[in-house]
C-alpha cells in the first residue's frame, strides 16, 4: 500500500467530508494517544459527525477526568467510512481488539520517527512534542474551538509526553500551546498533579525497592533498574502508575543512558530505554524488536533477567566506546 | 520610610537614569535571585552602566553557567548611586555581607506576597511566576535584547521557581516566556537537565535515608520528612543539592500538606513547607517566624526534632479540622 503524507490543513479537509469515523488509541494506552483520540471525538462530533473510539486495553480511569461521561460500550455501532489511529507508530500497537482494521487505517496522526507508514494517508510531525500538539493544528484547520474537554485531553497528552515540559522534545511550540491552553481554561496544575506528581504510598514503596537493584556499567555512564512481579504484588502498584520509575536512573550524574527492566511474566521484560543526545534509543530497542524515540524507546525481551541485561550490554557497548 | 509601588516602565526608566548600580541577591541564592541579578548586570552594562552584583553567601559554582567568565572579587569598587535587590522578600535576607545596605535599598523587584515593603520603590508582582519573568519585562522596557546569558539567567530563575513550568504559580505567562527564550535561543532542556533532574549519587542515597523518616499525621494528609546532619555527612550532599527532598513528601497521594526538617544545627532545623491550595504555608511559617508564598515557605526552629515536629503539628492541625 502507498503511504501518502499530508498536512494539517489536508487532514482537516479530509475529516470535514467523511461522516461515519473511527478512532484507536495504541495498546496500551498513554495520555497522549487517548487525548488526541478525545480530542478529535469532541470535535468530531461538535461538526455533526457519528464517531467511536477504541483502544485494545480499554480506558483507564487515571485519564477519565476528560472523558468523565464516556462509556465504550455506550457508543455508537457503525461500519466506518474512515479508520484513524493516533499517536500509534506500527499497526502492531493496535492490539488484540483492533487488529482487524491493520489493513484498512486510513489516516495515521503521529510524531514518532519510527512510524513504519502502514496508514494510507499520514500526518506525521517527527518534530512536534505530542501527537495531541498535532491534534491541536488539525482543529484549528477544522475551525473548532479549543476549550473545555478538548483542552484537558490536549494538554494531558502534551504534559505527559514532555514530562510536563521537562523532556528534550520540549520545544518553544510545546510551550505556546501549553499557554494557549492554560489561557483556554485549562487547570494545567492538577493535571500536572494527578497524572505526574501524585504517587501512591505503594509507589513510594516500589520505588524504594527498585532503588535497591540499581546497578553501573561503562564508568558508571550507563544505569539499570529493575522492578520485579514479587515487588509489585507487594506495594500493589498498578503498571500505569510506574512511568516515573523509568526517570529514576536516567537523573543519576554523569548517565547518559538508562533502563528499567520492568518484568511483566516470570520470563519477559518490558525495557524502557532513556538516553542523552549521544545515544539513539529507538536504534537500540529496534534490536530486541522495539522501537520509539532517539531518546526514549522501549521493547519486550524475553529470558532471565541476568542475561538480558548482558545482552543489552553487548549491544549498547559500541556507543560507550 | 515611604515605599511607592512602581510598574516595569517606571523601573526601566529609574535605571536608565542611574549610573553605578549595586546589584544585590538573597542570601543562600537560588536560581531566581541569582538569575534575575546577572540578567540585569548584563543588561546594564550593555547600556554602558557601571555596575556591581554581591550576594551575601557568593556565587555558587551550580548556576555559574550563566556567568561563567565572572569573578566577584574583581568587579568595581564603587559609591553606589542606586541600591537594587532582586528577589528579594526582606531586608533580613540580605546577609550578613550585606546587611550594611538595609537602610539603603533604593529599589527593590520581587514577587513574593510577604514583601516586607523594606525598600523606598517597589516592583513587586506577585502573581508572576518568577522574578526574572519580571525582569524580562523591565528590560524590555529599557530595550535591552533578550539573548545570550540573559536568557540563560531569566530561563533559570523561570525554570528554578516553578520546578520546570510544574508548581501551582505555572501561568501562561511563564510558558509563553519559556517559549520566547527557547526562541532566543536558550538550550532549556540543558538547563533544567543540570539543575532539576540530575541527582548525584549520594543524593540518591540520601533521599532513601530521608525515605526512612517519613512519618504522617491527619489521617495521612500530612507528611514530615527529615534530612539529619548525619546522613548529609554520610553521603557527602551540598545543602543547595537538596532542594528535591522537599518535593517527596508532597507528591504522595492524599497528602495535602507536607514538611521537610533539615537539620542544619545539632539543636536547629530549617524547614520547607509545602501546600495545597487549602493550606496557607507563609501564615504556618510566620509564627515560626519564617515566611514565603501562600504554597511554598519555610522557617528555621531551633530544638530537639521530635518537640518542633509537635510544635508544627499544633499550629498547622487546625487545617486539618
Amino acid at each position: 500500500m502507498i503511504c501518502t503524507q499530508i498536512l494539517p490543513a489536508q487532514t482537516a479537509q479530509m475529516l470535514k467530508k467523511m461522516n461515519q469515523i473511527l478512532l484507536i488509541s495504541h495498546k496500551k494506552p498513554d495520555g497522549d494517544t487517548l487525548g488526541s483520540a478525545f480530542a478529535l471525538l469532541y470535535a468530531l462530533r461538535s461538526l455533526g459527525k457519528t464517531v467511536r473510539i477504541a483502544c485494545s486495553d480499554g480506558f483507564p480511569r487515571r485519564y477519565a477526568f476528560f472523558y468523565p461521561n464516556f462509556a465504550a460500550e455506550a457508543q455508537p455501532e457503525f461500519e466506518p467510512d474512515f479508520v484513524v489511529t493516533v499517536d500509534m507508530a506500527d499497526s502492531q500497537l493496535l492490539g488484540i481488539q483492533n487488529e482487524c482494521w491493520a489493513d484498512r487505517i486510513d489516516l495515521c496522526i503521529d510524531h514518532h520517527p519510527s512510524n513504519t507508514r502502514y496508514a494510507r494517508y499520514l500526518l506525521l510531525e517527527t518534530q512536534t512534542s505530542s501527537t495531541t500538539a498535532i491534534v491541536a493544528k488539525v482543529l484549528d484547520e477544522m475551525g473548532v474551538p479549543i476549550q473545555g474537554l478538548i483542552g484537558d485531553a490536549l494538554y494531558t497528552g502534551l504534559i505527559t509526553d514532555t514530562g510536563c515540559f521537562r523532556y528534550a522534545n520540549t520545544n518553544a511550540d510545546a510551550l505556546r500551546l501549553g499557554a494557549r491552553l492554560l489561557d483556554a481554561g485549562v487547570d494545567g496544575f492538577s493535571i500536572q498533579k494527578r497524572l505526574l506528581e501524585t504517587k501512591s504510598r505503594g509507589l513510594l514503596q516500589l520505588e524504594r525497592i527498585a532503588l535497591d537493584s540499581l546497578e553501573y556499567a561503562f564508568d558508571e555512564r550507563f544505569a539499570m533498574i529493575e522492578v520485579s512481579l514479587d515487588a509489585r504484588a507487594k506495594t500493589g502498584v498498578l503498571e500505569e502508575e510506574m512511568e516515573g520509575i523509568s526517570q529514576i536512573p536516567r537523573q543519576i550524574e554523569g548517565v547518559q543512558a538508562a533502563a528499567t527492566f520492568k518484568q511483566i511474566e516470570p520470563e519477559a521484560y518490558r525495557i524502557s530505554l532513556r538516553t542523552d543526545a549521544t545515544i539513539n534509543a529507538s536504534e537500540v530497542c529496534k534490536k530486541f524488536g522495539g522501537g520509539g524515540h532517539p531518546r526514549a524507546a522501549g521493547c519486550v525481551m524475553h529470558g532471565d533477567i541476568q542475561q538480558l541485561k548482558a545482552q543489552l550490554l553487548e549491544v549498547i557497548r559500541p556507543y560507550f566506546l
